[in-house]
């Protein structure tokens, strides 16, 4: 797979050169870099030399055409064989242009969009001189506690998987040397990082290897089978391993099960917390293991470059093992062009014209629009022309709204509830009050809030957690609304007024407090720098809610994790011939959470039929052709999302009671009928059995179709 | 291992009496039995014919001396080759005498009164005509949601091993053949039952086998090698496979590995329950998947009696599986010597002179004496004797202080805290109220209470959980007391009145609204018949409290699993060089528990030494001696819990900050001091590596010794 141009390059490296070609340091180190000389405490405790960051391979986290090509060029200057850096950062959600977050997006279910706005990012990104982006971020979240799952697509392996490889098309298009406006894709965190124990972040992972393969695996080995260029690993353990010193995880499985050959990179820091984690026993041993696993990129820490030259004379690392990590990065900005172009896409003058343009801020608005989740409505959205509108809560008019990962965005161009809602119902019909800060409450904002909603027809709650709340490092361990808004709620209630709840936050919360006292509530997720509007429009009746949840909303913390898919135990709750005390069950709260996976209202109503199959056998050659049908029976066209689900009765091994294997988005105008078509092939009946082989087995299936995996009706046949 | 006898009496047996022998049935089915003929719903269902019963093997839940001996002779009078029962049923913690709660006796580290009590619950039993308990559950536990960790005796593979002998070795003694008063031992339930997700009974349970074999499986191994009799399968699955079908876990690790002869019993239920799992198709299927995974005993469905026969012709199940199955029932009642002695030791006259003798109840409230751990104690403890005493709250003078698996125990007969604190003070001083139900409140009973509280010196709270809100299937999403309970608090507060809760309760608890509100705590638990006596005397100061907890409590529900014994992660809250955002903690609430593994108070403080090594090198033939001066800085004697962890730094696997390893129970008169030494060699360091290999890593370790997992000093060593 290395190209002649490559092989030649190293032939001429030295040891030197090809080590510091594994390094990623942040911009402060580079001349050019607008902040470069504001190396200071830990950076300088890095103790890398100038020569060092003159051969270095990759930058982290610089943007702006201007100044990458300022430090590019000042590089090549100093590089002795000319080898251009590659500009990488973390590209997740958008550039300036920010879409929602992923777990919003996750409930799109709309992978077309989804793969637009990673090509709209990828263009911005690339004309501000970027050439890789940390993304997609394909870990399967069954924790809200955990602030990152709001970077993740949800609790699905298949949705995830279908997320993974549209965000990687979308961010690397179909030609990275000749299309200049494309990053390569890096997903992440392998593996398994999603299962923090306790949803603490950075925590212990423990699963078994039946587990990490049938749920954990399959998101990241989508991404990569779309062609992604790179792998980050995790900070987390796998089998007691930290993930970035686990040979068996990548090396084994990685590169020789898989056949990856891109460019391996450690998170931030990670090869160093070898040693935290109690694996090596200082920053040599952690370079070593790391060197062993297979990462190639050493990211913000200084072990392959103080250490790997002393380990190949020590003969413990073998310098062709150097070789082929050196040559994954030369072949990567090979890929990209970069040899004959290093500047590549970085554009000052494009720059102004594609960044944060009408027609990307109108996708936004658009995915925003089909992110929001309408969780709750009691024939009280639309809202009506004519109605007075108070709109109070601390996210009335706050632009934190584009969530964690955004730090390209601005929160001065996003646009805010208040303004979106004057725009539509102008000043005099729109009251506004803060009523409460995110976490904080005074009398004063009480008493505003409560004269704003006396004047009005109807209250609209914007509440949330602010962005510092989820992301990385922003766990909860209750995920309720914070207490003050809660508060507010509380002391609105006795008003009478009709209330709105709309949400702003990066995980799904537990709503008692909210669900209960509000007549309705739209999940607006972190919407991005149009949240505002799409908001308005949706509220307004203007759009009508399409967006289906991609994680569950527990009951209660206690509850947590609480997901679809799960198994049915041996003593199920409500089967037929169930005890009612000696069953899978909490005594203080119901086994379901307060909102499943793929629930989500719409403005109209849909009637679906049962599933009809063409056939109630399927063979391994013969697939079965599942048709429903599907009408929309209230007043306004909407769009659905048509879900199929299916179990496997008895497996080798236990087996979920439903796994989503295909969906449509159906759009309906009133009164209209349409026959949603599905193929099941015996290939998505497949799961890794006892002895971890992927097959399928003869016997009973059922598949459901509907509008949510509790909401669904079944019909059964047998594969053969 | 089968004797000539033995291998005779199967040759005579036909394969349907020997299929007859692997079924275990309730009471109801046995003539003789006082319920017998009672067989209605669903064990009328179970379709078993009256000739199968008078082949069956074994009894499930029979005592009485008088009704045992009468379906004994029944059963021998019809059985054709005069095979005598096993009488079997759930002797967890004590017969008659009921002692505290298996994880109240983890927090008395008291390994050799654990012994006693199991013998006394023997005694009990066998003069009853019992010949085998369930018991000891060695299952680990780390969720508190779980109704069940009150079987357990906490979350330290160590402590739960030292318990798991001392059952073992209290219930069956030295030779079960010749001493009437012993039992043979279960351990129960295998495997891993303890990590039943989201802390819902019978929920899936999914590790690695790693963690399985380095924390799950001690406990139950440790009872082996004490000779425990049986094993009894866990409900949950291990790597996808319920574990009573689970041939890989019972015939490849325990059979096989292990070594394990004895007999393997199918929790209740458990055989049929491969269907609902979804393993098998139908009850044919169970009962073919659980005679491959080893099963001896289908406890209470009917899959072996309807099935085996027909797969012994089918030629799927070879009869030789079967012969063995029969050999180990047919030996295990040899040991017992029922061959010989039938009635063994069921004996009406015995029955009246030892069941709950003036010996075991003295043995009963040594042991609850030694299970209560004091959880603070603002210099209001111990009570003073003119002191008047309002005695509040539901467990007041409430009887339900058994706990589960009590059900030959007697709640009329349990002494409790208000007629214990009458004994003490005389009925003047001391004022009684109910103030609230478990789960109810009224304003009457909070004005009684306010009055009895208002006429006191001191007020002491007697809440809890009933004892259905933990045991088998009772699960809790919310682990605080019920919120009547935390409001009666709430309203005596104001009162300004020194307060003491006294909790009776089956698992950690969240206390926030308890520990914050009140100035001394003491965690009685569930304590067993002489409950009320026990703590009287704690709270009058005439017993010391010396328990410590052997289960942390969570600071929130938000924080399970929260254990002391976790990994580092490699970014350790804390640590010198942290960051202050970007390590592994919530934003909400801190990473420690409450109250920590190891904690407890006393009346009297002890003040420790450092560590002192006899070396800082360790090898494999030398060990290193530790010691430890302790002294009594206080007023009164004590006994103190001398613990020792040890943190092994580097290994090529994570491990744990702190593992306990060996403690000492010392008692210091006022002034006192003591060196107390310890012996730490090679084979405790072991653990299980990579390929999980069980071995020791050379490097550097460090030992810590103090009074809890988090209130030590540390010293370090090297193991070369």
């Amino acid at each position: 797979m290395t190209t002649e141009f490559v092989n030649q390059l190293i032939s001429q490296m030295t040891l030197e050169e090809k080590i510091d070609q594994l390094i990623q340091l942040a911009a402060p180190f580079f001349e050019g870099s607008s902040s470069n000389g504001q190396i200071t405490g830990p950076m300088e405790s890095l103790g890398i030399t100038s020569q060092s960051i003159q051969n270095a391979g990759s930058v982290l986290g610089l943007a702006g055409a201007q100044e990458v090509i300022a430090v590019q060029e000042a590089h090549l200057k100093n590089n002795r064989l000319g080898i251009p850096l590659l500009m990488m950062a973390d590209i997740v959600h958008g550039f300036r242009t920010i879409f929602p977050v992923p777990l919003a997006i996750g409930c799109s279910w709309d992978v077309e969009l989804a793969e637009v706005s990673a090509g709209i990012a990828a263009k911005e990104a690339a004309v501000s001189g970027l050439h890789v982006t940390f993304a997609p971020m394909a870990d399967l979240v069954r924790d809200p506690r955990w602030g990152r799952v709001m970077e993740s697509t949800g609790e699905d392996p298949y949705l995830n998987s279908l997320f993974a490889r549209a965000f990687v098309r979308g961010f690397q298009g179909d030609d990275l040397a000749n299309d200049p406006h494309r990053l390569a894709a890096c997903v992440k965190h392998f593996a398994a990082y999603g299962l923090a124990e306790g949803g603490r972040d950075y925590n212990t992972v423990d699963l078994s290897e039946r587990q990490l393969r049938e749920y954990y695996l399959p998101a990241y080995k989508a991404a990569l089978d779309e062609g992604c260029e790179m792998v980050m690993t995790s900070f987390n353990t796998v089998d007691g391993i930290p993930a970035t010193g686990n040979r068996r995880l990548m090396r084994d499985l990685l590169r020789d099960e898989w056949g990856f050959n891109g460019v391996l990179i450690s998170d931030w820091g990670a090869v160093k917390e070898l040693i935290a984690h109690g694996v090596a026993e200082d920053e040599k041993e952690a370079a070593y293991l790391a060197m062993q696993a297979g990462v190639d990129i050493e990211m913000m820490t200084p072990g392959y470059v103080h250490h790997l030259s002393g380990l190949v004379q020590e003969g413990r690392v073998d310098e062709q093992m150097i070789n082929e990590a050196v040559a994954r990065i030369l072949t990567l900005k090979e890929k990209l062009g970069l040899f004959e172009h290093p500047m590549r896409g970085a554009d000052p003058a494009a720059e102004k014209e594609i960044i944060f343009s009408d027609e990307h801020r109108k996708a936004s608005r658009e995915l925003a629009t089909k992110s929001c989740v309408l969780l709750k409505n009691e024939g009280i959205l639309p809202l009506k022309s004519e109605q007075r509108i108070a709109l109070i809560g601390p996210f009335a008019g706050n632009g934190d709204i584009l969530g964690p990962w955004s730090w390209t965005g601005s929160q001065e161009d996003a646009i805010r509830l208040d303004q979106a809602l004057r725009d539509v119902y102008g000043d005099q019909q729109v009251c506004c009050a803060e009523g409460s800060g995110i976490d904080s409450i005074s009398e004063d904002q009480v008493q505003e809030a409560l004269a704003a909603a006396a004047q009005a027809d109807v209250v609209v709650l914007a509440l949330g957690e602010d962005s510092e709340m989820s992301g990385e490092a922003g766990c909860r361990a209750d995920i309720r609304l914070p207490q003050a808004q809660l508060e507010l709620i509380a002391r609105l209630r006795p008003l009478g007024k009709p209330m709105v709840a709309v949400l702003f936050n990066g995980r799904p919360l537990d709503l008692h407090g909210v669900y209960d006292q509000v007549d309705a509530v739209l999940e607006a997720w972190f919407p991005g720098s149009e949240g505002g509007a799409a908001i308005a429009d949706l509220l307004t009746g203007r759009s009508n809610p399409s967006g289906k949840l991609a994680m569950s909303f527990p009951y209660h913390t206690g509850q947590i994790p609480v997901y679809y898919n799960h198994f049915n135990t041996g003593r199920p709750q409500g089967a037929p011939d169930a005890q009612v005390k000696y069953v899978s069950q909490y005594l203080d709260i119901p086994n379901e959470p307060l909102l499943p996976f793929g629930y989500g209202l719409s403005y109209t109503c849909y009637s679906y039929g049962p599933p009809v199959l063409s056939s109630e056998t399927m063979t391994a050659r013969e697939s079965i052709q599942i048709t429903v049908e599907v009408t929309n029976t209230g007043l306004v066209s909407g769009e659905e999302i048509v879900q199929l689900y299916v179990r496997d009765h008895i497996g080798e091994v236990v087996r979920p009671v439903k796994e989503l294997k295909d969906f449509r988005k159906v759009r309906l105008a009133p009164g209209e009928r349409k026959l949603v078509a599905f193929t099941l092939t015996e290939e998505q009946l497949r799961y890794h059995h006892a002895d971890l082989q992927y097959i399928s087995d003869a016997g009973k299936f059922t598949v459901y179709t509907g509008s949510s995996s509790q909401d669904v009706q079944g019909a059964e046949f047998r594969l053969v």
